[in-house]
């Protein structure tokens, strides 16, 4: 059997929980046979969900937090008097060794403070990011940061990039992962001092990372690197410009079948083959906004989502949890910054 | 009859020059019977070009240049080598006031840079923007900047959104268009100083513009504004994902009707509303990056096009001359000044 791996739940977070943590958890057992769950929150209200799903109740574990953060609390706010809530508590859990990550659907800004204050951040990065997956024509990327950080330095960026590297690597399962950084042309003359700086470093070499280069927008969705590394106030307009012109099509389309007879008939003879492209480009298989750097797995589930989306959330703990993501951007790092020492007193010799 | 505009043609740029400018010319002159066109390029070339485009001919004037920008030339090598090349006499021809505008498909560096010298800046703008128009679930948005300035000011910001206020209500003719700057959320909190500073300045309502606040990616394509600013990394970023995107959904389609042979007929029942769709999403409709803030009209066509994108890049010209586009431009900012001016003096007393 493989290595067990537990994933804490803030049962709580969600505009849909706790009922839709809880089915998603039990979708997650059974895709993940080596899961087991500690799901915190109101117990009494959990222990009757869990009546009604036997499979998860078999790997599951409750535990009772009295509180929860609310959508609209300040991350500052939550932090203080947030002792109490399940988010805060299921992530003492993964610090306390209990769980191997945690996955919320709640408010993004108080997981973050959480998270960053309990766990603290892996040694070697600086600054948390936001990572998350997405459709392309050749398959999937991971991308980087997602908003966690408005500004950055060059030295972030780098730090992205061995993350969403080792991402790539372990849990989307590229052998070879390519790394691209965003920018408003691919000559290396482009861009800002910050993705100058980072691409500098990224092309000596020093880093064990196929460096790609400056990628444009469209590289995103062409699929032309397997790892797009970007701030995190590009990052987060480049996502959400992406689902916006998803859902621009899709409301193009449905227009047009509408639009006669014959139009609707096509349509229900193409209806599968289309339910295919939706499906490709479902915004629940990509649910999880990867909270990379932390000391800690954890994963941001959208807070609309359902309990399919929840489950595939939960997913990509387990499989960070289960390749040792953290250990392997550790070892990344560290090796890194020795060879920097290195080279530096060999330069001073 | 309406009043005539001149637009001057750089007939040697773009990679389908000058065949495909004298055809898109062509379709322009029966678009608009008050367009008058200057032809600058290879004249015993051109000429013969015209001698199959008698109605083009008719409204057309020829002028010889020796010369033409390359597509890899640098924008400082074309500024100071390029004196006789089709597209500097064409931008001169603005200049002297010859034509009231220019339309060029060549490299876009070199536009900018040689419109700048040649046109300078309006007074009050400090920075040229690229500015373009894009679909949106209501309408039509445009978007600026997107590109020209990697790094912008907040006064820069306002600047854009005067002048994108001012192309939403002359050119796309909205009544009372709203503006909003792009961000990674809506509330005033959100953002860098550089956003915050611009929203601080549009929200005294000094200047005559509907401001809307922040918005964010999935918004442009949502038809939440009329113009929405950005700094032209951002805005460079998400056109091109937005592009990616399209592209993305459409390859998905095309594979979902292969996959069947009932798909296949579906596809084609739905194929004349499937056109529809992706004529409203044809990037030749959105043809045409305009460089605002320059003491002259210059719009840049997409370099790969055909007749009809560049026939509505001319379009773009066109209507912008005819609405003295600048000249309002010029007294709003003006106005702005004077206001401020104003206030500073009384607040003084």
């Amino acid at each position: 059997m493989s290595q067990l791996v537990t994933i804490a739940l803030d049962a709580m977070g969600g505009d849909h929980a706790p009922d839709m943590v809880v089915q998603g958890a039990d979708v997650a057992s059974l895709r993940h046979p080596e899961a087991r769950f500690l799901l915190v929150g109101d117990e009494p209200r959990l222990a009757r969900l869990l009546e009604r799903h036997a499979r998860l109740a078999a790997v599951c574990e409750l535990r009772h937090a009295e509180d929860m953060v609310g959508g609209d609390d300040r991350p500052s706010a939550a932090l203080r008097r947030g002792r109490k809530t399940s988010m805060r508590k299921a992530i003492d859990a993964v610090k306390a060794g209990e769980a191997d990550g945690i996955v919320s659907a709640g408010n993004t800004g108080a997981l973050m403070a959480m998270a960053k204050t309990v766990l603290k951040m892996l040694p070697g990065i600086h600054r948390p990011a936001i990572a998350s997956t997405a459709p392309t024509m050749r398959g999937e990327v991971v991308m980087l940061d997602l908003g966690a950080n408005i500004e950055c330095t060059a030295d972030s960026l780098v730090q992205f990039a061995v993350m969403g590297e080792v991402f790539a690597r372990t849990v989307l399962g590229v052998v070879k992962p390519t790394v691209g950084i965003l920018n408003v042309g691919i000559e290396t003359t482009k861009g800002n001092d910050v993705v100058r700086g980072a691409a500098r470093v990224l092309e000596t070499g020093r880093l064990p990372i196929e460096f790609h280069g400056f990628i444009e927008g469209d590289d995103i969705t062409r699929g032309t690197v397997d790892v797009v590394v970007t701030d995190g106030f590009t990052g987060n307009v480049a996502l959400k410009t992406a689902e916006g012109t998803a859902r621009l099509y899709s409301q193009f389309l449905r227009a047009a079948f509408r639009q006669s007879l014959v139009a609707r008939l096509g349509y229900l003879l193409a209806r599968r083959a289309l339910q295919g492209v939706r499906d490709r480009l479902d915004p629940r298989r990509y649910n999880g906004g990867m909270l990379l750097g932390l000391n800690g797995i954890v994963v941001k589930s959208h807070g609309g989502t359902d309990a399919l989306g929840f489950a595939n959330a939960i997913g990509f703990a387990v499989d960070m949890a289960k390749h040792g993501f953290n250990d392997k951007v550790i070892a990344e790092i560290h090796q890194f910054h020795a060879d920097l020492v290195a080279e530096n007193k060999a330069a001073a010799v």
